[in-house]
């Protein structure tokens, strides 16, 4: 199956993520064993807009381990013609001459969408402001089907800033594709998840509470998915950022409290919502997480780029 | 033919522009094929003492669809040893260990030939403050050949601050090459070209005239090209930024005047000079440029680092 | 002989010394014939936290001409996720799912050290704070074994800012190592070598003296190893800055009053400390230096990451 183009969660069916996570298998492989040349002459752009060594050298990483190049900006807001005025869809125009595939991060939601519009390479959405990030999210999916072989009937807590959180919506999305999931949005008051995602699930049966306490939640669970309180999300509203920071922790008390097979998660980086005794425990799968990031976007990458 | 280093747009003659036009061709065919290893274990130093995404990725896809490697920074100023005092020539001295070629961008005026002189490898001027951009002008001629098959006779109108833009500075010197030319040169009063470009095409006797109408040239010429009104270049004189700003716009309306075989360029980025509007007309050839610049920077490196 | 991490100049011993330059003078041959792809399939990640285009370039140039990949970023403390509040060692936990090896160089001493604690790759410490930058001293050792086949019982005068810089520091626990050393310490009064560095020489019988007068030293001495006054490390004291800027210079007669085969070495950048008019005498090593700099970190490349 080829991709065209990497925008959103929506986009993927059952039948393409189990394409996507057997292709990421794969590459834990072709990983593993010293990594191989299928997109030898191919180069990557990646443009960052909004700086992330972690995505940016995630990608890159999975683009050199398929035989690729790569051009890149860590800055491109500075940088490029963005500073002098240039629109992006101008941009990407420009860099579609220098490259076979564009990896995409922006401020603002709804970035990657403007480049499709122009774009004759494909394009991959690595975050676009508040909006969605979905290739974080396909590998959060794929953690998942790791530890459960499955998504059926999973009880997961999503966890922190969620009106603002991106990873937190695009998995939602994700999550919603199978039967019998509930979800339990566990937020400060103040920044609970926008209404649109919940009516999306209402309208595909996936049932969901909210919560305020995570002590209560945690024992429920197959799946913590923590996040960070992003500071640079609510600049505007310090009150908010103060309330909601420090309100939510897993440490020893409440790891011991979920069940034996439940996994935590967390798209990183974290400060202190994750503390750092529970590293080793074995339900503590986000550097595995990390690993995976790997896998998932040399699978995309191939997808796009090979038929 | 062996280049040694590239400059300023004097130094090519027309034997030389030719030899280039041609490598240029041959490169859009091996992009188009997959690319080549003909600069296997070469190594390219972009050293950008100003940012210019497009530049650098531009010189970098070239270096990677022809085998090389690459080593960069995309801010010299700040994060490069300039910061701590060191001066440009040590630099260049450094980089010659790590690099069989430089490529630099600088924020000066005659930077590039004081990189020569310490030079032991090939440098390329990527543009150094209102001085050159040698390249840049390669692409722009090898774009108007295109279309041409040649340059004598054409009436080329140059648009925009003229005083300031290197790119019309370059431009002008290599239209001169070629007999009956004759060059309009749009501006306002206040950002007119310089003294010394005038009389250097009087000594080659290429006819100029100066005007502030652009509705008034666009159906005379076979060529407009427009230029950014460049903030970045006159901090220091706000007044004639306002009033050069939105001055001269290319849309509809002035495209439609020109003659059906004239076309339009631009050495982007754009903010408003070129209306979106008339992007898909058959004349706009700005992303066409875009596209040579690579086949053309592809040339360069060959000519300079093979013999 | 493998090496595991790269973090400190008393790792080495003698007999580890004498390997690192028997594989530098190799990779001198390798270097000039063209390069290898002996590290092929490899990614080093290059992260700064401290820019230093000098180091990074030179580390990249090593890895690309021993056929190896590189993911990096040049202002790490800025871009990566140190300014949303992860800590040094998520961060390298998760560069180690991108890489096969992780040069770093961060503002705190003692930064490369706690990335060991966390890491299963090699570790390459590229200058921490004021800490040690050990590649350094490893090509100002292989510098001077060029030009005296040894290091016994040679005079050393080290200059400058000694209090905080990190290069004369390394240099002095890998001078210490041989028989009969002597070490003149030239610098300002307010900006005396440290008293652990002097104690480590006594422990290990290598004498030390201290001065202000560089032309008393200078006929003296086999080695003059000149650095710079680093105002990014004196920012909290100006006075000491200012007494310190401009006291020690290299000029025509200091370089004319050293013995005839005495060599003057410099880290670089440079300001003033070392004038331009003795660049080309040949006592002037520094920029065979820089050349040694490739050498010896593709040794250590090799050395990590090949068995």
């Amino acid at each position: 199956m080829k991709i065209r183009h990497v925008i959103e969660a929506q986009q993927f069916n059952k039948e393409l993520l189990e394409e996507i996570f057997r292709e990421a298998e794969e590459m834990e492989r072709i990983a593993f064993s010293g990594g191989s040349d299928i997109l030898r002459h191919n180069i990557m752009a990646t443009v960052f807009y909004e700086p992330s060594t972690r995505t940016r050298l995630s990608f890159e990483s999975a683009m050199l381990r398929l035989g690729g190049e790569i051009v890149s900006t860590e800055n491109a807001k500075e940088f490029s013609s963005a500073a002098k005025g240039e629109s992006l869809q101008d941009t990407v125009r420009t860099l579609q001459s220098y490259s076979d595939i564009i990896v995409l991060r922006h401020y603002e939601s709804g970035a990657a969408k403007a480049a499709v519009e122009v774009a004759t390479v494909p394009i991959i959405n690595a975050g676009d402001g508040s909006g969605q990030h979905p290739t974080q999210s396909l590998l959060d999916m794929y953690t998942i089907k790791q530890s459960f072989c499955g998504f059926e009937k999973l009880k997961v807590a999503l966890v922190g800033d969620l009106e603002n959180g991106r990873t937190v919506r695009s998995l939602s999305y994700l999550l919603a594709k199978y039967e019998g999931v509930k979800i339990f949005f566990v937020s400060p008051e103040c920044l609970k998840m926008r209404d649109d995602i919940k009516e999306y699930l209402e309208r595909h049966n996936v049932t969901w509470e909210e919560s305020e306490d995570l002590s209560e939640i945690a024992p429920e669970v197959e799946v913590i998915y923590m996040t960070r309180i992003q500071r640079e999300r609510l600049l505007d509203r310090p009150d908010d950022y103060e309330k909601a920071k420090g309100k939510f922790v897993v440490d020893k008390k409440i790891i011991d409290s979920m069940k034996k097979e439940a996994i935590l998660l967390h798209p990183l980086p974290r400060v202190d919502e994750i503390s750092v005794e529970v590293d080793n425990n074995p339900r503590s799968m986000y550097f595995k997480q990390v690993q995976n990031g790997l896998f998932v976007r040399m699978a995309l990458l191939k997808m796009c780029l090979i038929n």
